[in-house]
């Protein structure tokens, strides 16, 4: 049995249909599907991706029967179409197009009017009456065929660096200005006739071949061309960018051409079977009369609404095809909610309409934002067409984002012009003045502008002045930087790592290339882009919570899922936050940023520079009240969820980074002398901080600092159990990579919380367990979990140590690595499952092997990824925690990780 | 049946034997072994571990059945002495002492003369006619028993801070002042009496209780004490030290005292069957007539030499006991002679001559240093008393250090003061004059000063004044920083994190507490023991290579062992060193070095400087024919062995640390803008560079590089390969984590020298392999062993990574964590055979599985730590490399893993 190579379509039967994507491509298949639903398609043939891979396994040759199959295939569609393809009376044109399994767009070739030659334009002149269409088709043709088969398939490179295309494109040109007219249309049947001759004769002279004048020729040469265009450049880089594999290959389609552009019974249009913006369960499109395809596409003509529903102010004068042919209108209706229910999802679809009758050309998924995916999949599920698990799956988790954040018009957006790009830490749109420094952002906002803070990095004593700006714009740092976790955890715009910015911190000036701009210049961040433009361009709000779709999609979501979804959060504002936006809990509250306020920084570097126990004891337990009161405050915030709390992380020098006079003033304030003080301030140095004297190390080393901490827990825990309000702490070592570190610090938290039982008189529940984000805690873990009763990833800092890349420098080769394809992504975005997943896999393992039902989580930024949050579920996490605008995306993400793990 | 639970010995008789150490302890076993073989021992009992087992286990009680044992023993101790404990004619009088498994040398009680009470001291009067030795006895019981048996085991905490001992020893302060001597000597009989009395009366008031007159009383007494101080606080802390178990216990050994101060017939004496401080095989040791055996060790006597062949200058006058009781000491011999064979081991022996009859005490095998360990076992295979596996196992790898690096003279360090403790990581002795930058070191060399180099800490542009330094002292830094591998590298003296030092560079001053030190002032360091003394004390000179033993024992370990050695060196004279001590192959070579010269660093500078790929090129290409040289000549050094030699590993901005000046200088030099030279520097600054751009990723990002560095090793090979030399370059790519780096770095490197091979039309056989030091390395190894030829473990940065520690700032928390057990000991001296071991063995298992023949090494520091090549040997490993002067230390290691594990 010989393999079939070409599948038919046309007059109502095919040989394919919509399931055989892989093998006839996301066009051929749903041509052939639309074929057997009865909906009129132009016939013609598609062949297989099986074909694609024989050309490149065997040096480009085709299988031998394709020949014959081809043939054969052609006299079914002339049979249909009563035409013969290369006849002088009743010629056949066809259109040879390209169609992979995952859509491609643009990214392969496409040669129309494929047939028309010297013996067959006068016939088609006389059929049409429209000499100029029939010359119009056949330039295009030339156009095409000599640059996409005869220079680009061909590998010819352009003489001089000028395509062959451009050049014919001059010729038009040059025509154009003899003729002193601005716009193609403007030239005539004759004009296009003797172009064509000139074309010709261009072609002949730069790529020293003619053009084929034999119609298989042309279709072979561009059946060839489509095959050869899989492995195009730019075919290449999009599958490389796409993560596609390379083996699949592409389909060709062959079908006859039918034309829009015969006159005024005939026209052509994109439509989609609900609103791509909107979700609205409304036909909304496109259409131009007497026009090509890509006449629509192009935007020479305005188009036409398709419908009076879909007019809007500026189109409300334009006839719409309801008005216009309601007939084919009434067809073509019907034929779009039959593709709609058929799919079961919004369609894209293209049709023509050749001389009044109307074909059908495309039909495919439907591109639609986020808004309008959440509407498309909740509505399919309430009119009957898709289960609930399918729903889940139509929305991207990202998609989330367009709703959570405002956004940056993208009307003004289209029409400004970028000034720099950075990464996308922060997403969504925010404007404002710039400022340079945190005192500044506060003051500024204070006195009621909305300001952008820009700096080259921040700290966390910058914190205040990040909160009160709109964004956050630095020229240095990743993804993961400081700037970035704080502008998500609030779900502010930010731009990080954004290099071309030269920041003059004491003029207060900011430079790009030649343009300077100075405090108080408005800028505008597109966070979701990485954008940043100068002025002020206008923002669309967004607010999920009163869009409906979203409410029910999150329902939906808590169904299926079946892993936990915390938040990180330290303040009460972003603990209640989370909560509406659906967080079981808090995953990890950092307790650092809580010590940098003005009032307790003080003692807090009176603890550091202490030269006793008793002198550091005295100073941290200065601390006690206003940490007693930070915990009382979130913890009845979260009431009746858990709260993981992090004990002290960062090491000591980010409390001491002082300028001199600060020096100065410190030591007066803490009665030290001021050499002392800087020889202590030093002594902190460290060459690498981040494998420095931090985490549980500083407990170890100062344990006054873990029984502070404890005791403000426990006691705010005592407070608010006597109140009647039910909570539930959760005391998070950190930085454990042995289990003496974690045996030592247990021991210290336990030893208070019985204290405070006593002292009290209250009992309370609560859990003690650690952070795992040292490769030697995952190595370990059956020795840590001895006595942890939770583990909790720490993938920020897991990652870091696992690839050895710090993410403050990884900036130094992270681009080169995503373009050399060393990486394929940022680690620090998306968890890389293979090393950092593998220890995971080990810390589990070994953690459950001691204690079964250990309670796992994850807390790094990993938490929010849709992709991490998959490889969560599967290995058998408890919990994700995130930040709060992250929390509906990841409870989407672990509905489809159920789904996709079926 | 019950337990037996006493062991007797005497009288060429006893229930236990040699072997039963961890019954009896090591002084109980061994005096039954003496027993059994003929020797005099005082008869006796050993009451076994298990007792003290017992005891602890049950609330401090002894088995019932004890009681009735010991009252058996003691009637059998008593028949062989014909004397009757108790007894007022006939009195037994014994010692009772401690006797764990593992010696614990003055950590727990003795108990002597226990029995002599007031009904017993006039019949030992009469019988002795000594009334003063008797009251000597009788107030030696007294001091004895109430410090150990009434203060001490009983818990009671001295009164006002004041032992009851010190308060006894001040009573005879008092009388020897009364009587205006100084010498306990010149206190006669009566004085012991009268003192004996007033000392009773101290005990009852201080300690509230009568001092025991009955015998038995003392008896359970005194065993009570010796268990007890099993769990005293010194035992407690020095099992911790040496990492003892707890749970073992101690026997106690109930012997007959015989006196050697009972006149001129009685002696003493302590010797070695071998000289334990040159190995050499003839009998060693000290006497006293009339004396006890504390008072040879107290050394208020000076002792004299044991035989004529024993005396030495300053003791040539002293009577041996071969010239003043040639029976006895012939006797003595003959006993020596047949505990040193019947051992086969050197014995530390104890005896006593009681009127004129030998009576043995103890033997156990006797401490000695390096050199007498290696001639001892070399000597004892010779003599066909042991094996050579016995051998190999009788040497401690530590103790070759004392031949590979001049000491200091133990005599001029015993009067000397510490001036300051720091961390021992060059060991060996070195005096000279401070200077505190290298250059100076350097200059003040090239005048013929001995300089010891004092920095913070070192960097790599500071190795020109290292070497030119006799020593190397840091205050910053661990036992891997800069300072450490290089000064170890070189087998040069070395004291790092010595953080009393206070260095102000400026000032060129060293300040300890008050004392000030300015450059030029003598210093004295000992870096095996961490030790820095002011002014100039003497050393004392090695030569391993000239020392029969110390070959011969190389030679059986060469003999044994399966692990290759390797060593880790970049100089061709470091190279040879190594040779000659062994190393089979360079393990090592790092190239980063190689660029510091002020010749090459300009090169250098212009490439990190470089806006473009071809500027970068150009300044590249200036450094290979410096780079060519330097491999051209450490493979010739290594002719005939492998040399691995890794690509550039550090962050560039190493290269760049310049002052102001400096840059000003750099940027005309470079026809740069300063500011843009500045920027340029300022932006390659790293917070973490530790994890920053370096390794591979500097490869990664300007492969001219690598290009060039593959480029000098393959020509330099080339070209050895004409000149007939046989060379083995092996190309290592450092810090991978991805096998996309890998490869990445492996195709430039192999494509370079298919090109120099086509160049110069030689053919030449090289490896590529790959550093693994990275956790993700080892969590991925399958995948890079795929095209990775060979793995070498670094596990500096691999436990660096492991742990989250950096090497550089680990100072901040290690001494807290090795003081509270949080860390068994640095994990950078010795690997972490649970964490780190775990990565190695994952590495090694996936690397294995993709490619048998994986040749794997290691090459951090712990290449020269024997528990680490304990570890390597057996997860595997082909070889381990280490600094040249660890060598000696990595082949005797190497041998005992295999005998460990055979």
């Amino acid at each position: 049995m010989t393999k079939k190579f070409v599948y038919v379509f046309g007059d109502g039967r095919a040989d394919g249909n919509a399931k055989m994507k892989k093998l006839l491509g996301g066009k051929g298949a749903n041509i052939a599907e639309m074929t057997n639903l009865g909906i009129p398609v132009p016939p013609g043939f598609t062949i297989t991706t099986e074909v694609c891979t024989h050309f490149y396994k065997h040096g480009k040759k085709y299988p031998s029967e394709l020949k014959d199959h081809v043939s054969q295939a052609l006299q079914y569609t002339e049979a249909i179409m009563g035409t013969k393809f290369g006849d002088t009376e009743k010629p056949l044109l066809v259109s040879v197009r390209s169609g992979a399994a995952v859509s491609m767009p643009g990214m392969m070739e496409t040669v129309l009017n494929v047939g028309l030659t010297t013996h067959t334009i006068s016939t088609l002149i006389k059929k049409t009456d429209n000499p100029r269409f029939v010359y119009d088709a056949y330039r295009r043709l030339i156009m095409m065929y000599s640059d996409v088969v005869m220079e680009k398939a061909a590998e010819i490179q352009p003489k001089d660096g000028v395509g062959i295309r451009e050049r014919l494109e001059d010729l038009i040109e040059e025509r154009k200005k003899e003729k002193g007219v601005t716009l193609d249309t403007d030239l005539d049947a004759n004009d296009w006739k003797e172009l064509s001759e000139a074309f010709k004769q261009t072609i002949k002279e730069v790529l020293g071949k003619e053009f084929p004048d034999d119609p298989y020729d042309q279709l072979w040469g561009s059946i060839g061309a489509v095959f050869r265009s899989w492995n195009g450049k730019r075919a290449i880089s999009y599958r490389r960018i796409e993560r596609l594999p390379g083996e699949m290959g592409t389909a060709v389609n062959v079908q006859a051409m039918v034309f829009g552009n015969t006159g005024d019974e005939s026209a052509t249009g994109v439509a989609f079977t609900r609103n791509p913006a909107t979700g609205e369960n409304v036909f909304f499109g496109e259409w131009l009369s007497n026009a090509q395809g890509e006449d629509v596409v192009a935007g020479i003509r305005t188009p036409n609404p398709i419908n009076i529903q879909g007019k809007a102010d500026k189109n409300q004068q334009l006839s719409s095809l309801e008005e216009a042919m309601p007939g084919l209108y009434s067809q073509l209706d019907g034929i779009q909610k039959k593709l709609d229910t058929h799919y079961r999802d919004m369609q894209d679809i293209e049709f023509t309409i050749e001389n009044g009758r109307l074909w059908m050309l495309q039909t495919r998924v439907g591109k639609r934002n986020g808004i309008a995916a959440m509407k498309i999949a909740i509505d399919m599920v309430e009119e009957g067409l898709i289960t609930k698990e399918e729903a889940l799956m139509r929305v991207k988790p990202s998609q989330l984002d367009e709703l959570l954040h405002p956004m940056l018009d993208p009307k003004a957006e289209a029409s400004a012009e970028v000034l720099a790009k950075g990464l996308p830490a922060g997403p969504g749109g925010a404007t404002g003045q710039i400022v340079f420094t945190a005192d500044d952002a506060e003051t500024w906002a204070k006195n009621g502008k909305k300001v952008i803070l820009v700096r080259n990095e921040t700290s966390p004593e910058d914190v205040h002045g990040m909160h009160a700006a709109e964004a956050i714009l630095t020229a240095k740092g990743g993804m993961t930087s400081h700037a970035a976790l704080v502008a998500r955890g609030w779900g502010k715009c930010c731009i990080v790592g954004c290099s071309a910015l030269h920041i003059d911190r004491k003029k207060k000036t900011l430079q790009v290339n030649d343009q300077i701009l100075e405090e108080g210049d408005w800028v505008t961040l597109n966070g979701t882009k990485g954008n940043v433009y100068t002025g002020k361009l206008s923002l669309v709000p967004t607010d999920p919570l009163r869009n409906e779709s979203f409410l029910k999609l999150m329902r939906l979501a808590d169904e299926v899922r079946t892993l936990g979804i915390r938040t990180n959060a330290e303040r009460p504002e972003d603990a209640e936050q989370a909560r509406t936006f659906g967080a079981e809990g808090i995953g990890l509250c950092r307790t650092e940023h809580m010590f940098f306020d003005p009032e307790r920084i003080m003692a807090m570097r009176q603890m550091i520079v202490a030269e006793t126990e008793d002198e550091r004891r005295k100073a941290v337990m200065k601390l006690l009240p206003y940490q007693r009161q930070d915990f009382y405050e979130i913890l009845k915030a979260m009431e009746g969820l858990p709260v993981t709390i992090r004990l002290l992380d960062p090491p000591l020098h980010e409390f001491v980074t002082l300028t001199d006079e600060q020096t100065t003033e410190l030591a007066k304030e803490l009665g030290v002398g001021e050499e002392k003080l800087k020889a202590r301030i030093n002594s902190l140095h460290e060459l690498n901080p981040m494998l420095g004297h931090r985490g549980c190390r500083l407990g170890i080393a100062y344990p006054e600092i873990t029984e502070m901490q404890a005791r403000a827990i426990f006691e705010a825990t005592a407070q608010l159990t006597k109140e009647g309000v039910k909570v539930l702490p959760e005391v998070m070592i950190p930085l454990v990579g042995s289990a003496t570190e974690y045996d030592h610090q247990e021991a210290i938290v336990r030893k208070v919380a019985d204290k405070v039982m006593g002292e009290t008189s209250i009992e309370f529940p609560y859990l003690v367990g650690t952070m795992i984000e040292i490769p030697r805690a995952c190595l370990t873990a059956d020795e840590v979990a001895q006595k942890a009763e939770f583990f909790s990833f720490g993938t920020n800092d897991l990652t870091q140590t696992t690839f050895g890349f710090s993410r403050d420098d990884i900036g130094g080769f992270l681009p080169t690595y995503l373009e050399e394809k060393i990486l394929p992504h940022d680690p620090f975005q998306s968890l890389d499952q293979t090393g950092v997943g593998e220890l995971i896999r080990i810390g589990i393992k070994k953690g459950r092997s001691v204690r079964k039902d250990l309670k796992i989580g994850i807390c790094g930024e990993h938490g929010g990824d849709p992709d991490s949050i998959d490889f969560c579920h599967r290995v058998g996490l408890d919990y994700v925690s995130c930040s709060p605008y992250r929390v509906p995306i990841a409870r989407l993400s672990a509905a489809q990780a159920v789904i996709r793990n079926m």
